[in-house]
């Protein structure tokens, strides 16, 4: 039985408790808050629970071997490296931290000390992405050719960090997980409408060392909420409609391919396939039930969470490169060590 | 009665000689092609008509009035510019031309003859289109924030012209007709999938001195088609889906407000709107019928038509620039003489 | 504060029991229930709670002001009738009861004893349901048409009722309360697809001494699960899709009407009206905690439910005779005295 | 090379002239139409065909091999009837009669002058449609439980045949193509909105000595259109949207079981399947074309056609039955000579 400590009870951690109050092989032990109104209500939910007001004495406390960090994104790197240091494993929300070197020293940590640590990317534990990660890996979906995504809806506006760090997080450690490439550039062009805000609508493109291209569009200020990611590949294709209750994962048996016959016309050579669309059933277990039980699944048997540190680092570096390139009106920066000319 | 006569009878040339056929006010004369297959298409389509092999005599003929140019875009300059200087007045597809100068010697030949110069931007003749900019007019949608469409399908792939040419032209001439601001930077994105082609997906992105932000995204290997544009706006927002039968317009009561309380925290500053959703109805003629009526008005009664041979252009404008940034991984362009660091 | 207590503690108990414990001026007092693991399930989801095996200890206890039953139907009118005696206040789940003569039953204890008794017609108290009995009160409908719903997905088939009593008492609570007209006829035909279980699939009529017609497809073998009516009126017509997260109501400014020209061929009298589309910003409360909330305040300040026993009486009356006519393969049965030829 | 002249270019008839004259295989000889309106319009689509004023000259003339007939249903049966018994092959719009006699009377001459007789039961050429019944042929949807079909739409109001006649016609000649079991027994309740014209919404139902059940929702004073039919089988689901561009077929393996074990409660022994969704891809040609293809197939080989006179005989008689029953306010009619209690 894995003792859960929760920082923070704020927009997210609501849903953290109640799906690690509801999960086999955890117990909910504390929530820690500085907020009193949201100390008395994560009493309210869960009466006779240790509810606290400071976060040290949670991670202190003997019966809590994992602490789950749904704070701020700037307070993640102190709160983690504290619990890490007391040995006990982590799980922080997304993103894992609001710098890379803060990511990087979270990482070191949990290596040093040896323990889980695991960022809530809970796209990644979806089931269709895990089901479109399969039919890369079985060569179902051939070549992947682009990933583009549109996530977008009205609000939450935040006022400390960009739509970037909030929503398009998620696409990154989506991308991240579901190629092996790794881009080698970014561009990213946003605009803020609000005075004083950060931008709230962004485009973000991804460049790789391969035919995969990747495009991320992320608003807080769309009349439609919108989860939608296609990704195409030589061989079929797929669209990801998260909002759906059924079918939200569709894949197309379509394509184009290019007659190898070197003396014809290239415009008599390329041929269309159009052929049946399917719909995989998948579990339908909530994402972040799913992403609970993988962390306490980790900590049983000592294994690397499919989302671990290094996962969040390479996002968190993304997410700085994509911020640079918007800083600077959509100059592409380069990645892993490539130069931009 | 205005004497129209067509050059170019492969793919779109069949609709505009129905719509010039049906059109009262206008006698569909004369169809010239190269292709005798295409020759025969239109005679057995319209029996009695002439069909010529040459394009030098359909705008010889004194009979034809004005000249609808539906041949490959590269053809555009040479063929307007030989109607024009005959005398007559012209339609021609979009593009309007390969290069900006070959779009510039149209226009200028057009003024010079005095000719009405039409572009078949067919998108901004679509009642959708009209209804939103009379929004943007009326101030109904507020400060324009942004304009984002998708427009992408299976195919047709092409192998002169890239995905911009095809597909981004039609968005590029949409935001030339919707908004007074010009943009002053544009950024391109692409990735040629097939060995040899030119590139079929791409992602344009044009920066205005204004809240305004524009963003395409076209794409000829995508499993569903799609043809959606959203505009927002600080008063409301609009979705034009264009494939659908009915509600192909909705807007959207919904937005963003700042309270102007200089003391308080900005976050609790933002409050949403959402209200209530309106799809008006819209004329239900084909677009392509009431540009074809928009042409033949303005020779009759000598007018500029909305998309003339100036709107063209700078269409043709945008799409060099953002071929250029395309050609360079993205990197900005600047427009009308701003200089990109 | 009203004390609450909830008998059963199944499948729509644990809501009743979430509703009612966040609701203001209500306070959850106890839960009972015959089966020890719901019992078990009721206690972990509220730590603390009184939790009893036996109804009567819960009817009789004096901190329970009203009496919330959450049992199979047939057990609904035994419940009532003694919580009632108790001189409790009784919410009780649709349909109200088994039969026409314990819905009676408890209307009289009710009335006798001079307590609230709501049955939980849920629907009514829909955002939704309200908005359309308001433009019916107000004109915008006009003249009622038709009702027509689909109301079918798969499962969850029951063995001791059939798909009237569980599905098609929404529906005809939504007609008692939104058209002031009677049904004078129902009929219904149903099929039982697996052995031994009730009709899973029929489909019921109203007619009326009105231009009213009301039409019910109710289904547990459907593939999609669909909540949608339209509600077709001289002036407009309305369509509530329950299932959407957004436009769960749509009005149509559309309909026929026939010019009033005596000497005419009717056809050519004959005029269609097609117009705006428009979807009113609907509150987006839970329905249950809608409905808890005016129970609550009908206690509070003596008031009648909107879905008081009456309603509910006037909604088993239409089951017993739909049954009726569903046993005889669809011949019609009268109701309200009226003789059916 | 088979001659086709028509009679009626009214409504439907402009619709089989360019099927026709488009057909390889067939040849448009002449058109005939009583109103000199409608023969202007036939000779501008068509120059230089033989348009005329009186049906007998199109029957008689030798270059006809096959009349096709798309006047009103009640002059079916004496256009049909003359060109028969002139040696014609005979093409008739739905229903092929307004009365079983009239039909029977068709059915009979062609049958003595072994003529082609085929009705246009355009549904049942739908790709869909043959994909059904393949999946019924095969087994894939195990034994048919229930054809639930909606056709509705905002007009076109007709004054000389209800909305049965229009709209449930084609549902009638679907199921009759779909299920080898015929209907014991019809229901149908109707109502008429507007004073002097025929009921415009009609629910029809249609029993069988089987586990099958049929009905089919028409309604003329309808928001949203609608042609939706959705087929129930023991393995396997499929819903028909013929109004969607794409995916207008879908399949769902999904139902319910129930486990044979006799000890056990029913209610545990049911279960439920809920898998795949599967959209097989369909020829995408226009139904009515597939129709004209197989009419002149069946004169060129001398087959019968699907949809032939005996099917087209059949459709009558239930439709004939449905409006006896709805003007019995929905007291069921027998078939077959089964009899009604």
């Amino acid at each position: 039985m894995i003792g859960i400590g929760i920082i923070g009870y704020g927009y997210w951690g609501p849903n953290l408790a109640r799906n690690f109050a509801d999960l086999p092989g955890a117990r909910l032990v504390a929530i820690a808050d500085g907020d009193p109104a949201s100390r008395a209500a994560a009493q309210a939910r869960h009466p006779g629970l240790r509810v606290l007001g400071d976060a040290a004495d949670l991670v202190a406390d003997p019966e809590v071997d994992a602490v789950a960090i749904a704070t701020p994104t700037a307070t993640h790197a102190v709160l983690g490296h504290a619990a890490l240091e007391c040995g006990k494993h982590v799980w922080v929300e997304k993103p894992m931290a609001a710098t890379v070197a803060d990511a990087e020293r979270l990482v070191e940590a949990a290596a040093r000390r040896n323990r889980v640590l695991m960022v809530d990317h809970v796209y990644v534990h979806n089931a269709a992405a895990q089901r479109i990660r399969a039919m890369i890996d079985d060569g179902a979906l051939g070549t992947p050719y682009y990933y583009d995504s549109v996530r977008i809806n009205l609000g939450r506006f935040q006022t400390d960090v960009s739509v970037l760090w909030d929503l398009a997080a998620h696409d990154l450690a989506l991308v991240d997980y579901l190629f092996d490439d790794r881009a080698v550039e970014v561009s990213a062009i946003g605009t803020a409408h609000m005075r004083g805000a950060p931008e709230n609508i962004a485009y973000v493109t991804l460049r790789y060392d391969a035919p995969l291209i990747a495009h991320i569009h992320v608003n807080w200020l769309a009349p439609v909420k919108t989860r939608r990611a296609t990704i195409g590949g030589s061989r079929r294709m797929a669209v990801w409609n998260d909002l759906i209750p059924d079918e939200k994962l569709k894949v197309y048996e379509s394509g184009v391919d290019v007659a190898p016959q070197p003396d014809e016309r290239l415009q008599r050579r390329i041929g269309y396939r159009i052929g049946d669309v399917w719909s995989p059933r998948l579990d339908v277990a909530e994402p972040l039930a799913r992403a609970a039980r993988h962390f306490v699944d980790c900590i049983a048997h000592a294994r690397t969470p499919v989302t671990d540190g290094q996962s969040g680092l390479r996002v968190v570096r993304l997410l700085e490169a994509a911020a640079k390139s918007m800083a600077r009106d959509g100059r592409p920066v380069a990645l892993l060590g490539k130069v931009s000319a």
